[in-house]
């Protein structure tokens, strides 16, 4: 959750003037999206979201972020529109940071999912692969395998703090990663890179929408399927829940069939994705900002997920069989 | 700002099966509220606020609560309305705490209250004070001058390392406040005890509502005044604005004139107040809960606030003559 910077009731008042999106009504910081201020605008138009993008986020990108969810939506994919001012634009400057009008999305993001909706998420999950291949504009991923290195070097030396022999565990499994296993032919697309239950909006288990695009980057499709398996098939208690993972794998495998190739990546691409929310994590851990109005997310429930697909063999693992869908 | 306690979609689907207000199309922890978890829910019905009282908050206390902001709204002040299920309750519980669901107001609280925002305060707060007056339900106030020792001895072994000198300084105010110089013959009746600029909302500079009546009680209605006086007249730079404080309390006046013993006596009660204040940021501040997505408000701002009103003279250093109004 976050709200990093509040913004007067006269600034906002000036800012929205340059939008068509009628008088507004109430303004609340809500306790969602951890890399940005967020405020949920009552106007007389109906609802809007207001971010303020902190200088985590590069504002460089936010053309690219803001263009995919313009881009998704004309292609079927229910996610936020960016409201554009009388001048045409998307992104303006409020409290001094960058800032944003996005319209708001009905749903409730599943604090519990269940198979129903793992199948929700495979099925837009592939389907977003598939409409934004024809997306114009292109992100590296910061957090690639490239980008693992620097963060453990940032954290290594608290990282013991934590717990006693993280540091070598994780030295070991980034000394692995960068070996050269990292698969280097599997498709590559934009992908959503953050598709965490808290981004994905249902009402009953009717998907309504997909949120949050500041980590939406061009990567192997396949990995952005590996880290949904991490953030959606494993129960509280750290067990891994195949009857969720078929699921999800299914719904997605009928959108866009997985390659071979991709499937006998995936437990590799999963250990990956696990390395990958540790280290943010675990960065973010050891360096809550004082002030900040966030709670760090635990690093060592990633720590359980990557033993865990360190001990994967195949997709079948997964409850995948291998190339082919299970009914 | 606070959410305490997440709340999972399930539980809360459960929830609102007992009530009248539609089907649930999304919830928003807000970042609103100090001692309580509060969400914005949108149904198909409009929009609401769920309140899920920590414990803090003495749950005996939330039927006075409850049924104050019924009272106050029946006799036309505008507050949120407690919802009742169809059991006719307005208190249930949900997450293992009482909860209760309430209308939302549309308005915004002001960052930076102007003149005009003063003299709308003072006007809600003397109709909130009149129409109060046939309430039928009474509660103590357990933050009156009995209620400040304990919080200073709770905090007297570490203030200095907020400030030195701190101690002496809040132990000589305590125990002059405590020398029996503070009023007993004042109009006493229920008071907000709370009602700071993030508790009033405004739709530019009409008043709109008032809100967040978890410290409301029974006390010496010119201490209420007090409180405003410390948190609506002072500047960012903690310069005292009498043109504020004239706008608030003429208004006050107005609809409800303060006797000459509550302008007497209007000096101390500030000083009190700001005490008051001072005491429970300091115990906030000293005592953030580990994980609480909470920041404490500054102490020193209250003792910036109690300096100067050890200072004051009579209300005329309020910009108030004496038992008049100044036009």
């Amino acid at each position: 959750m976050a709200v990093y910077t509040d913004v007067a009731a006269d600034e906002l008042a000036d800012f929205l003037s340059h939008y068509d999106i009628g008088e507004l009504l109430s303004y609340k910081g809500i306790a969602e999206g951890v890399e940005n201020s967020n405020f949920l605008l009552h106007t007389t138009a109906g609802s809007f979201i207001l971010t303020l993008y902190e200088k985590r986020v590069e504002s460089g990108d936010l053309p690219f972020f803001l263009g995919l969810m313009t881009h998704l939506a004309l292609h079927g994919i229910n996610c936020p529109q960016p409201v554009q001012n009388r001048k045409g634009e998307a992104l303006g400057v409020l409290a001094g940071r960058p800032a944003a009008i996005i319209t708001f999305l009905e749903g409730i993001w599943p604090r519990k999912p269940n198979a129903a909706h793992c199948a929700g998420v495979g099925r837009v999950l592939a389907r977003m692969h598939l409409v934004a291949g024809d997306f114009a504009m292109s992100r590296d991923n910061a957090l690639s395998v490239s980008g693992w290195r620097p963060l453990f070097e940032a954290a290594a030396p608290r990282a013991d703090q934590l717990q006693v022999g993280l540091r070598a565990f994780i030295a070991a499994e980034l000394d692995f990663l960068e070996s050269g296993v990292w698969p280097r032919d599997l498709t590559q697309g934009v992908i959503h890179a953050d598709l965490f239950p808290d981004n994905v909006f249902f009402l009953g288990e009717r998907l309504s929408g997909v949120i949050d695009f500041t980590f939406a980057c061009d990567d192997i499709l396949a990995y952005d399927v590996a880290i949904c398996l991490n953030a959606w098939c494993f129960e509280p208690d750290h067990s891994f829940n195949v009857t969720k993972a078929r699921a999800f794998l299914n719904a997605y495998g009928r959108e866009r069939k997985l390659s071979e190739a991709e499937e006998a990546a995936l437990p590799l691409l999963a250990r990956g994705a696990a390395l990958r929310f540790l280290l943010t994590r675990l960065v973010d851990w050891l360096n809550v900002p004082p002030g900040a109005l966030v709670k760090p997310k635990d690093p060592l429930e990633y720590v359980r997920k990557l033993r865990f697909q360190q001990r994967v063999a195949s997709v079948r693992d997964y409850g995948l069989t291998t190339s082919g869908l299970v009914a």
